[in-house]
């Protein structure tokens, strides 16, 4: 999986610094999760293609998180696109994106479908045979969701030699592979885990912003390979953090260990603080694995 | 006055180019015409206060022209503003901003007037005792304004010795810088014009973006100080001009030529031209004083 953070800034956009968007690559897909203002050019400076983004995921309905959606729908349309493209957010997205495009006589010429959300429960937004994308539901000022890319288990690996040695027919070997013991051509019933290697191990990453701290998020994260949380704030400012419904580093820190996660990402800073190292310090406290998100950086795990 | 350019650039933002946006500061006021997206970083870029923003022109709603406008108002909310701001745009304005703010639970804390307009009339939008500023009507695909920002004209500034030898009475002196002819202490009618100076002419700056080759505007923008007119298109693509009704830089300087204006300011180039001193090159040919906007640019006049 590759994550590039186009912007992990919380709030107002400065002329060096972007509100939230990310851009996810696995298995084939780009997926954008959440879409603040100037993500296209954060896109474009960061080189990734327009044309693979099928699928975008947005959070919730604050500026900082969508009021770059119109912007680059439009540029989709601009720049002739043809495929589809599915929006996943909460209800209400498609009116505000159909509305600006309709003052703007400015439809899409490609198909646009919206997936509005509003269960309280987590869901399967999308599938294939690779990979499934669910909701993590959180606790923000308003209906927020989390989402968790899954990688699925992998066939399992023919062990070529053990298997030759095994004198398995070869019409079994794709069954094999599915985990199923097989009997052999002497009619011995042939253990799976004897004749293959174990496929490795899928990986999963969770993106969990804007949230307040959310222990229910943690059996819905559960040893994902990376955690994207939210820090807006430290400790120092816990006050501001409950009123906003923001999260700590320590609180960030707190569910990553609880959720026995392998990596830590922090991000979604507030503009008050210089120091961004102050937030790696403060959730190592409480967790080994903890890595910087900044805009630009490419974490691939 | 002092037009600065935060963005000149058609269509879809790009990471070295900003979608349309400027700031005109005229006696005292700070006025932004279009909020294409990214305005309030390019904002802060330039070292715009934010705070001296009060009145925001918007002449359509196309996105390269208003998609950064949610985004500013949102953070002007955030930035703790309280002053009053006025927004003047085509009908449906209101209901795309207010959707969004609606949306996030973010109502602004300062009020927010909305101005909608539709009329094809040329109307006055604000006015006070130095400016007055009034619609352009344009011709684009959709409904579109340019605006036209005049200084009003001074009051006649006294010519101290002429109107002492003229033995005039101090209590005329205010009735005299309006321009009476007063009568003096012996009696004597005595001509203004002779007892006073001409003041300043007064200054005009008309922005006129976007529109197809339009005659009609000539008389609306005559002998302004500055025209801002776009120019997406060279001659060379006249069928694209016409077909997405906008101008090629021959169009704009026969406009800045027959409305006499003293300069003429072009912008608004499409993506596909690398070498923008063909349009200043192209406009040459009919009108001598020919300037190229570019994001940053400061134009004083």
């Amino acid at each position: 999986m590759k994550l590039t953070i186009l912007g992990c800034h919380a709030a107002t956009p400065r002329w060096d610094a972007s509100p939230t968007a990310q851009i996810l690559q696995v298995k084939g897909h780009t997926f954008l999760i959440d879409c603040g203002e100037g993500t296209q050019v954060q896109l474009r400076r960061h080189k990734i293609k327009f044309s693979r983004i099928k699928h975008i995921f947005i959070s919730h309905l604050h500026g900082d998180h969508f009021f770059g959606l119109v912007g680059l729908v439009s540029t989709f349309r601009l720049l002739g696109r043809e495929a589809d493209l599915h929006i996943y957010g909460p209800k209400g997205i498609k009116e505000a994106i159909t509305l600006q495009l309709k003052l703007g006589k400015s439809w899409t010429d490609y198909d646009l479908y919206f997936h509005e959300l509003e269960s309280l429960e987590t869901e399967i937004l999308f599938e294939d045979e690779n990979i499934s994308v669910s909701t993590i539901p959180l606790k923000h000022r308003i209906y927020t969701n989390g989402f968790i890319f899954k990688e699925k288990e992998s066939e399992r690996t023919l062990d070529i030699n053990a298997v030759e040695a095994a004198n398995v027919s070869m019409s079994y070997y794709s069954k094999i592979k599915q985990g199923h013991d097989v009997v052999n051509e002497d009619g011995v019933l042939i253990d799976n885990k004897k004749i293959t290697l174990d496929p490795p191990k899928p990986k999963s990453y969770a993106y969990c912003s804007d949230t307040a701290y959310n222990p229910a998020m943690i059996s819905k994260i559960a040893s994902a390979t990376a955690l994207y949380h939210e820090t807006t704030f430290l400790e120092l400012h816990k006050d501001l953090a409950e009123k906003t419904k923001h999260s700590t580093a320590k609180e960030a820190a707190t569910i990553a260990k609880n959720a026995a996660v392998e990596i830590l990402i922090l991000g979604h800073y507030s503009g008050r603080y210089q120091d961004l190292n102050a937030f790696k310090l403060e959730a190592e406290e409480i967790f080994t694995n903890v890595l910087l998100a900044k805009d630009g950086k490419v974490f691939e795990f």
